[in-house]
């Protein structure tokens, strides 16, 4: 650990953390921003004149293959407590890292709500500022256990990617990397805009929520930590003792109880 | 057999198939309901507020390349009983394989869609539960026409992406396997949503008409069985018997006429 | 040639396009009506309730990137009259081979409008048939060069992905191949969908123009294969005189002139 | 350099860059006067029959996906002055090949814009010839601003995906290379086209100013080179001085500190 801290290594990584979270931010709440003004009829006749639901889940999904391809070899292309998180339990990263990359990612994803509030304020506060809430009509269990899924998906993606025994065996695996977890972004954000404008990033809603700064967005805020944590832990526990390392000991009690 | 029964890799690869079927359904259930409550006129004056059905395509092939790409280490990632068939009348899988993957298949399918049921239940009885049925003005032969056809579509990338014999030559094949499976099922959707809703996969018709429950989805549910069955075999057969291993036989009788 | 004629392998291609052309017309016409269908006032409230334009631009370019990844290490993966005719003139398929590659996409591409016609008689008729025709307000001289450009693209990219000299050297060349292919055809058709319906395949155009039947489908006709194969050769040209074959020789005549 | 000069592949990649970018401007130009065309509610009833903005950022993003891919081999694939300026500082490129690259990426961009309104003229000035336009509403800071991130992610992505360091551990960059790039311009569209129209590339701002030559095009057009200079030269000290040549002086320096 302490030599960890003493590598420029270890501060460039953080530093990509951050200007990462920071323009996955930028990107995605200026779509989603856009995608209001573009669909309020108070100055548009023309309804469907966006990018739509459909491009919003594209600029979540899409960022994050750019970005995690970009970052990969720096940092590990996190850009998501949860992710950061996640390996964390599965020891693979550092407590110190992952602490450090947490922080960055939280001041990143405010900047980068920061940046869309500069150049469209009057915007950004009337079209809800890419905030995370509970939509009307779902209760907290059903928002909680959206983004438990959610991030659960996410997560098992991220451990499928970066698994260093399937890597020898299959030989998609390490080279198809940051497309298929782009798409699980994309995937659950399809699914589960309706519900909770899908978090499954907490430096996304909570980034968003300082920049938005309304009751609303603060009062769930909590789901969008609590869900998201449980939902990486549950993926590293799939992975690590039903998929990889327990399959091991799995096995030995198998036989031994055959 | 026996052997294969013992290993704990073989209980893994079940428990990995029903963990992803139940994610597929669970997100692409969710995604058709969510499009519908958004589109629903008693709702939402924004018929455009919603991913449409393009995302709707979109869920179930992206779902199926993200599963695939994660399961296919562990499973070889069929998520679907016809891919299942398939490969086991190609004998790429054993029998006791075929029957236990089947079945965790379709509890994972009934669970996903149970989950959906759960988060929204009013919502997903009135949006017809995203179960398979063959729409208005069609005929049931058209309707098994379209499974058999896409069901052919799907098993002929999953054996083109899977064959020892290409992957020594293609260096695209093995490289970029999920993909072009994930985007024959997009592909599939966009023609066939219109006239069944698209099944192609009777684990996902079968989970869905559990839950949803209604006369219509189990009136046509055989279709959804006994159409993508046909294609699988047909696809199974054309593979081998056309492109692979009757290749040598082919030749033989061909060069005895000539 | 000769030899080439007694080899199952040349057989085996042959059904292969045949295959995969059929395949290709019945995806992506039976998207085409389908979006006709549902779009259509008389039967639906709800214009955007269908994949829309950009869907139909994705099955074509798709069902492409699906069918040359499947049939690449068989027959090549050309699905196109165009391409085939391509790659005659550079000399890497035989006579005997590109007319009978040519023959089979043309037979395939009749089956497959002829399926999607069985499956939805009155339908096809009213849509149009997924017959290319110039729109209106277009003169023959637009229409035919929209049609050299977008070949010329999708041709230009076929040669791209196969030139042996590049696979060498270019790591992503040979592992992607079917992909820019497929993005090339969806790209063309963003482009010229409101030109021509977008052509680009003479089989395509062929295919439709059978079974719809309509003399403005016929009239037409000459433009979806004077201006593809047009585009073939000026990207064959280009490929071969200028960034390749040609620049020994370009060279060498650089040099010796200065 | 006067060797560079000499070789018959330098002016090889020159037509390379001349032809991409007339082939992707003449692609996504014709794609915005399409959809410009079709959603006017003069000619069209139906709001929702065009390819959608989301169209019209797929066909940005997959030309470049598309062009880089074919290019790559032969020039590089820069298609863009600020990528060729962002190498340029990086050292990548020599001063006389930037230039040439730039002279022709602008002259191409030029005639791929004027065959699109030779094939519909009255519909190419009636739309606005896709020219970038400060829209309504936003100050020129808030344009400059979007222009300059929008290229810093894209240039990031191209240092990110050329990086020659990296290409030895990351088995992936190398491999996808031309697909980050392509959707990085896909995500800058969809966030930015509301603001400026989304440039990001100088020489498509000015083949359309050129074509169009209206009074507004021209106006704004400072703002189209401007913004992608500075943010091609940030992201070039972002990956020279922060990810890669810098990192070996800070660890340097930061030791020494220590």
């Amino acid at each position: 650990m302490d030599q960890e801290l003493t590598k420029w290594s270890f501060y460039r990584a953080i530093i990509a953390e951050f200007i990462a979270t920071l323009l996955f931010l930028y990107i995605t709440v200026l779509t989603v921003i856009g995608y209001k003004s573009q669909t309020d009829p108070k100055h548009s006749a023309d309804q469907c004149g966006s990018v739509g639901i459909l491009g919003i889940a594209w600029a979540f999904g899409g960022m994050i293959f750019v970005l995690v391809y970009c970052t990969a070899g720096i940092s590990g292309g996190h850009i998501n407590p949860a992710v950061t998180f996640g390996l964390f339990l599965a020891r693979k990263v550092t407590l110190p890292r992952a602490v450090m990359y947490m922080v960055a990612q939280c001041l990143g994803a405010v900047c980068g709500c920061g940046l869309v509030k500069a150049f469209q304020k009057s915007y950004y506060n009337a079209y809800g500022g890419g905030a995370n809430e509970l939509a009307e009509g779902y209760s907290k269990g059903t928002g909680l256990g959206a983004e438990i899924i959610g991030t659960f998906v996410l997560v098992y993606t991220v451990f499928s990617a970066t698994d260093p025994k399937r890597n020898a065996r299959d030989s998609h695996v390490p080279v198809l990397a940051p497309l298929p977890i782009g798409f699980a972004v994309f995937m659950v954000h399809l699914a589960t805009i309706p519900i909770t404008g899908t978090g499954i990033n907490p430096a996304r809603s909570f980034g968003a929520a300082v920049m938005y700064g309304k009751d609303k967005a603060w009062d769930d805020q909590w789901l969008f930590w609590v869900g998201p944590m449980i939902g990486a832990a549950i993926a590293a526990f799939y992975h690590q003792y039903i998929l990889r390392a327990g399959a091991v000991k799995g096995l030995g009690s198998f036989r031994s109880n055959a």
